[in-house]
């Protein structure tokens, strides 16, 4: 069995530790609330393990990631190895490798997907950096992934910044995804045809083309609430979809789906669109001077066509 | 001069009787509001003109187009001629055509662009129907029409529907123009680096490869009110946004632009999106269950990585 | 047992014959090929039946349909039932049913998904039309789809045309899931970070949230040819995701990334875009006159800046 | 008259030169290509020029403007003046400012417009940086400006960077404008109503609402070539379009129609797009194994439906 520390114990890492308790390893964890941690300090967590050691890190991105890293190029010593399995940015991780590299420490970019639901079902794992630290590591890839083959959920992506690149990518798909279902719940519930859009969802769970985790996800949501009554139409984005457009961008891949996605989020969360009110504003004009502001729309009778263009 | 019957003299249609009359052209006018009416009936327009006969249709799209064309199918004689000024579907005129053809009617379609500002500078024509129909209105066209060279603002641009079909693509157009200018507004106003946007926006008036009489009133409305305060950012569609989407389908031809300004509007008119909710829902099952669903975020702390993928 | 008139033996057909048999269904199918048909005509088959009968359509939509239809309304009797499980376009269903509601004909409209792969994990089944007429085809449905409970593959989405109209969102959302995975696969193509493109995908296949049964089927794909170089990028559309933007436009639904994944469809047919030439054009004429036609680009060394905007 | 030093004698800047020195400003010209230099150095430029000195830059964004002004910090005295007007990035105007502003010499940046038609007909300005160094630089930009009132091509419109911002803005206006027109010109020759299409357009010339500057350019490229048969549909980006995504996206500002313009230029310059192999490959395995990979397609008789939904 192996020995591993792992530092950040929120939602995802708490669940982790949990699974690899379970698989039989052992877990010595670290967070800054001490109701959920097993040691009293980072240094602490360092001197429990035994040498060569294995750092899990599970903190937020940017800033806490990258003062955890720093704090663990201090503590850990020459063939050492930092995993990172949050949500970095994969130029990060080329930043941290060389920084903990500097020093004989190993780096592992890890992107986990699974969220709530891998304690119990696993988590697929996409995986940057050298060949051997992937193989060292892999006992623990073992006990988080789902049963079925592993490079069903496990892949060795490529170098250093390899995993998150992957991860990211995945979430930018992810994004389409829900989106695609998304304007596909709109047009059945704005169409008189459908009398039952959950049974019309549900009905595509088996058997479909379409049929997928996220749809049984969604199944779910409309099992609860049909209509969607007690859901407000506001969503964040998380970063990776962002970046998953920068990529795109940067490379000269059009990705107007991912894109697309990622613009009906930022539209969610605006009370009133600057943009549209430019449109608005054009079409005042067209209508002429007396029009009021807070509404261009000129009535028109049957003998009034509008004037708008 | 020519005479001619103007059925509709809505803003459209009273100041192109002006324009016409100003031009030395004799206007019959009919309109339902008898204070704008010249006549009492269409039937006493058409008394009123001399054989063959001229009568304008300047009235809205759908079923008052259809009435009145089928009014004056009942009333002109053979060799009469019926120009259709409104927005109406291409696929209607062919209707309209056939209809007074079988009387021996001539038809023209005519797509009207100017807005409010036609009557004191002159209207571009699109035109669709037969060569010499084209011919005998050319003295309207020209009465009408801004100064200039008589091609850079009429055209003959094919058969019976053509000038609709021109003046439909014309407002699809449009639509991606004004959403051009309304992204770049509200990137802008979104920037810390701005300081003076109705500035920025009055300096590409002159000079630039963006300036364009759309650019001019966008300028008027930004020097009226500066940051869009008195404007709602909600956008009605006028119809032929959605035929030039419905064409672009039909003919298999890319329109992004025009369909994203499109969807645009759909989307200014919305409270709530039903689509949005729907990726909220999903999000919020990736959440777990203990979260509200009024709102899916999870709060996190330096140590919690965020749960959802 | 069901008793069943199957008209249509191509792929589909011919595998859902094969099915319905296997659960014990006496099935007389009817083909315009002789091999595949087990009667010489629609009459013959009608022939052979027992009333009341059932007999299922399963030829291609549009006027293969129209005319089977019309042909059964003359064969049929009062009390028999008519299921159109083709491709048809919602409208048509209602043409349909009145047709043969005027001669007391039912009429289900059935949309089936599955593909190829339906013969052996059974179908999907989305219907329209009246609640006796569902529950008197019902034995048939639950032969068809897939094991497990039955409103995971078979809704009666509401009257006459539901069922297609259904189908049509579900092939919109297809296209949306599909070009969402292609976007993502292009970009990790495009990556120097991803050495092992193949392996990401394959490794999506459990735990993730973007694991579906597309996303199994794009693992085959690129297990086979990891690169795609025996595939060309060209892809038909097939009528339903037109439908769908075309109902998204009815109903002021904005729908981008639908209509983003008919676009790109739309142009990786293209050899060269109408469009594109026109902004080509427009650089070109930025650019100065002596620039050539076929390439607008103007070389630029460090002291030249690109002379257009 | 204002004394001027100016690093770039490309296209644009040869240009400004000659309607500098029409306006009676003196110019001191240098450029890598000693046919176009008035200097043999930037040495020698900043001695002929008395002391306080202005030099504006004009040579490439990146690499280029980063020497260029690395050189001048060496070169020029507390007091001097610098304009950068090539096409920076906004992010690297704050670079340059430091570095100069270390030196106690000032830095203003231009985003400059108008193209090659600037010479005769003026360039648009739009200027970032601190006010004394705007009005000091004043008597140039009115020289390089259009006639007219100097507010409608000249903005002061923040502190450094803002000017370069502006531009980028512009320039992501300027890609969806001419997307737009280009989709309209795509539409109109793919319809089988319209019969001149070089005709349509140029009817748009005077009195729409769609009238502009790039209109009459494209107008000007359809009457050389009408159907554009010269011209292959194959359009760079500059480099701005893509950095005013990035700020969408890093504003969390939707900006549909100004990406699928810049995605309409990624694909353009596509042979084969690996998404739509992946699609292809996609429908590929619905259709079934024996299908020949390089088309997908299941030829059809009007006894079989598609088998792929």
């Amino acid at each position: 069995m192996t020995q591993l520390g792992l530092i950040g114990l929120g939602k995802m890492g708490s669940s982790m530790r949990d699974r690899l308790r379970a698989a039989g390893h052992e877990v010595v964890g670290y967070d800054r609330d001490a109701d959920l941690s097993d040691t009293g300090s980072p240094a602490e967590l360092v001197a429990r393990l035994d040498s060569p050691r294995t750092v899990w890190v599970m903190v937020p991105h940017g800033e806490p990631t990258k003062q955890t890293v720093a704090e663990l190029a201090e503590l850990l010593d020459e063939g050492d190895l930092v995993i990172e399995g949050g949500n970095s940015h994969f130029d990060e991780d080329k930043v941290n490798a060389d920084l903990l590299g500097a020093r004989g420490i190993g780096y592992l970019d890890v992107g986990v997907s699974g969220g709530v639901w891998g304690r119990d079902y696993g988590y697929a794992l996409m995986v940057g950096g050298q060949a051997d630290d992937v193989r060292r590591a892999m006992p623990l890839f073992d006990a988080l992934r789902p049963e079925g083959p592993r490079e069903e959920s496990v892949v060795h992506a490529g170098s250093v910044g390899a995993g998150h690149f992957a991860k990211m990518v995945h979430n930018g798909v992810e994004y389409g995804l829900m989106q695609a279902y998304a304007e596909g719940f709109e047009l059945l519930a704005a169409s008189e045809e459908i009398s039952d859009v959950a049974g019309v969802l549900t009905a595509w769970s088996r058997g479909t083309v379409v049929r997928s985790w996220l749809l049984d996800l969604l199944v779910r949501a409309v099992s609860d609430d049909p209509d969607m009554g007690d859901i407000q139409g506001y969503v964040e984005d998380s970063g990776e979809g962002r970046w998953s457009v920068e990529q795109a961008v940067r490379h000269a891949v059009p990705a107007p789906v991912i894109t697309a996605a990622l613009y009906a989020r930022f539209g969610s969360r605006q009370d009133d669109s600057p943009a549209m009110k430019a449109v608005a504003a054009l079409r005042n004009q067209f209508g002429g001077h007396a029009v009021a502001r807070s509404s261009h729309e000129v009535t028109s009778d049957a003998s009034t066509p509008p004037s708008a263009d």
